[in-house]
């Protein structure tokens, strides 16, 4: 028996924002005679993060990144078929795999899920996944936020950003966001900040100055730019930690930008770069708070569904007009 | 009785390059005639140094920094007279003062030498003194260097950069030093640096292809500007550590640079700004294993001897050329 598969593929390489020229549709027939040791994996959920603007890939590639998946046919008994996968299968809805344990970019290709009682899967691509994981990891190790910090979060409304604000909440700190509309600052209320400020219409330096008066502790930075730039001249404490995890403001660009040296060296500060790949070893360590704190209702969460693979590429390109509170996922 | 000092005072602001124009020399009586707990400290050596050119300082204050004088006159029973002293009265010949031990930038107004032995007092501006203690916590403390590390120093041939590299390699390092002329790495050889390069005839990225082909654990930086950004961008290990110590490519410009938040990302680097006020009461943990090194061979110094208080603003401003190799010291 064989099925027909789509795919997306990357036709040419990004230069500027995405665009729909980048990325192709393709099909392919896989059969689901499986050989010893194989499972077929049907996409349920496939995920599109800022990252994937910047990672290397080649052109004829299949688009990369988190899935959640179901094992619809299984020649393997570690994988029975109906287990719930997260995958980095990326942009297909139809997988077969010999070696579900191989080494991908973030740990195995193919990990089971935890067990989500009620909750939905897809949020194994968001809050109790990689954007979950990253701001886990990212503020609590790479941050070291302790209660008393005076924690700013840039994209405070994304899918990293809405999390560290809230665990930052759970630790005892007291938490800025920033986002890009009135409805994201509202809904920053609603998840417990401190303070939120919509930086389109009011200056970051306005803000602070209001916010922070005496100065930012630990600044969780997913956007970088001018924005950064801002708080990193006039608005850190001395020894104030940066956790660098996004520049989402930098990814379209050359990657040209303003010098941070002076702010840097002038008050001690500390930039930690942050990436999941060091922490892919410690998934379950992190999901399971995780996952706890969504059951207990003190993590929340939204997501932005998109339906069908066909629309993936959209998704993507939304993610650089700030089009999405929460987590982007694409429903297959 | 009286004499007359002399002094610098700021006239106006720096703009780009310090010129001549941005400084006057000034006299001043000053009575000998103490007061109870006044001393009067005759200069015997001021320092210039990099980053007097962005410390804020008014239009009519006198030049800043480290001196080193003797007690002329004394009225206070710690501070006898003949005593070798260590302060922060910058570009004056004679200054009394009733409260030697206020606190001042890097710690009190003044404080007491270690016994030098035969050494000349002038290292106390050196490689024993701010710079070289810079070097001693900015590499051991911020930078944790460890046997083994590939450590790359930038203006090697500074007084910064030349103690950095030798800790270095008396801590086990690999070293890796540039400099901007072949004397300056001639003498890095001299000193022990496995590798040197001339930055301005062997492009970075040339030098450290060849040089560290594996990459940097540690990068000493006192540059900051497109060197730095050719590091980052390229040369760093992953979980690489960058010490922010110096700037001195953009103190000159109005602060425009390249982003490099990218690289801090991706490679997950940690970048830890480097300054003395940090680790102002701890100049004689610092001082104590500085001089050892001195007396037993070790840490080697070369000074850039300027004689005449009148040819201060002319040594600092030499120091924006590149023109020193080592400690430029002016002496009184």
């Amino acid at each position: 028996m064989s099925l027909t598969a789509k795919k997306w593929i990357l036709t040419k390489q990004f230069a500027g924002v995405p665009k729909l020229e980048n990325f192709k549709l393709e099909e392919e027939a896989v059969s689901l005679a499986l050989k010893p040791g194989e499972i077929a994996i049907e996409a349920l959920y496939v995920s599109v993060d800022p990252y994937m603007r910047i990672f290397p890939l080649n052109v004829g590639d299949t688009l990369f990144g988190d899935q959640i998946g179901r094992v619809k046919v299984s020649n393997n008994a570690d994988f029975p078929e109906g287990t719930l996968v997260l995958s980095f299968l990326g942009w297909r809805t139809l997988t077969v795999l010999s070696n579900p344990e191989a080494p991908a970019v973030f740990g195995p290709l193919v990990r089971k899920l935890p067990d989500f009682g009620d909750l939905p899967p897809s949020l194994a691509l968001g809050c109790v996944g990689m954007p979950g994981l990253t701001a886990y990891f990212g503020l609590l190790e790479r941050g070291e936020a302790k209660a008393g910090d005076v924690v700013l979060v840039s994209a405070a409304a994304g899918a990293v950003g809405s999390v560290v604000g809230q665990i930052a909440k759970i630790k005892g700190c007291t938490v800025i966001g920033s986002a890009g509309s009135k409805e994201k600052c509202d809904w920053l209320k609603e998840l417990g900040f401190d303070h939120v400020f919509n930086y389109k219409e009011t200056a970051v330096d306005e803000a602070l100055k209001q916010f922070a008066p005496g100065g930012i502790d630990l600044y969780f930075d997913n956007v970088a730019g001018d924005f950064s730039f801002a708080v990193l001249q006039n608005h850190m404490k001395v020894r104030g930690r940066v956790v660098c995890c996004g520049a989402i403001s930098e990814y379209n660009t050359d990657n040209t930008g303003r010098s941070i040296y002076l702010s840097v060296i002038g008050k001690m500060l500390e930039l930690r770069g942050m990436s999941m790949v060091e922490y892919k070893n410690r998934y379950s360590e992190g999901m399971s708070p995780l996952l706890q704190w969504v059951k207990e209702g003190k993590l929340k969460h939204r997501e932005t569904i998109t339906e069908g693979i066909e629309r993936a590429p959209e998704a993507f390109i939304s993610l650089f007009r700030g089009a999405n509170t929460g987590k982007i996922v694409v429903k297959i």
